[in-house]
């Protein structure tokens, strides 16, 4: 992977969300690297804030979506389908530890079995079902949340 | 419930949001209606679109998870407690529908023996664990989407 790809998929991505969903807008995420197997997004804390001075489970949990949604987006554009048509289906958030700082977001690749069959699925029948896993790192990179999602694409 | 108890309530709820959730002004989210077992909120599609003109899976996710720990504050409120010493440990959401139009949200009561057991336990402990649930309405009132939390209050 050239340092030129990965610039462009980010600038791409982050098209996507600031023109398809605002709300990425008012969290702040910034689209930060790609490498073809792992989506890099940071969630920053100010604009993210609860009452306890943390990041709000909410926005973690926007945060878990959009990197899942993110890295099924870049991994199809990367196999030459371009589509945002990926819906999430159903999503599970647990957080182990409260995130007290900028927060690092890691969406990295699934099995290459389950990518395998996942693509192959949506080839013969213009639909399919993936399940997605990110990470919410605190600053000593611990676990604050993790997300796991049903994502669904259709042609 | 008088109306100025209700108002009263729901101009309380606003407050906390506006000044402890700074999100929740991007989410536009509306606190409507608190009787005493159920707390009603609007969620405005403008703001919270996505790439298919429905509502983002993370807006939904915030707005449930608002209901149910909005409803915890409010109650423990009318019980003599006012804390915002509440944080969400877990949350699991379905989304059965899209939500095309601007969404009703609503946190009804738990089972009456759950709410005492909890009640119970944060007196005699200052530590107890409820599971909340909400659901994001469509415009006929379906369930778009269905959320439940783990919500943990502590003195």
């Amino acid at each position: 992977m050239t340092n030129s790809y990965a610039s462009s998929a980010c600038a791409h991505l982050s098209e996507v969300f600031a023109h398809d969903i605002p709300l990425t807008a008012a969290l702040a995420v910034q689209v930060c690297a790609w490498d073809g197997l792992s989506l890099h997004l940071k969630l920053p804390l100010g604009q993210n804030l609860n009452h306890q001075s943390s990041m709000f489970g909410g926005s973690l949990y926007c945060a878990g979506v959009l990197a899942c949604w993110g890295w099924l987006h870049l991994r199809l554009r990367d196999a030459g389908i371009n589509t945002t048509h990926i819906v999430v289906q159903a999503g599970h958030i647990d957080y182990p530890l409260p995130v007290l700082a900028d927060a690092e977001v890691i969406c990295a690749a699934p099995d290459a079995a389950v990518w395998e069959r996942f693509f192959k699925m949506y080839q013969r029948h213009g639909k399919a079902r993936i399940s997605l896993s990110s990470r919410i790192l605190t600053h000593d990179g611990q676990d604050g949340a993790c997300f796991t999602g049903q994502f669904v694409l259709h042609s």
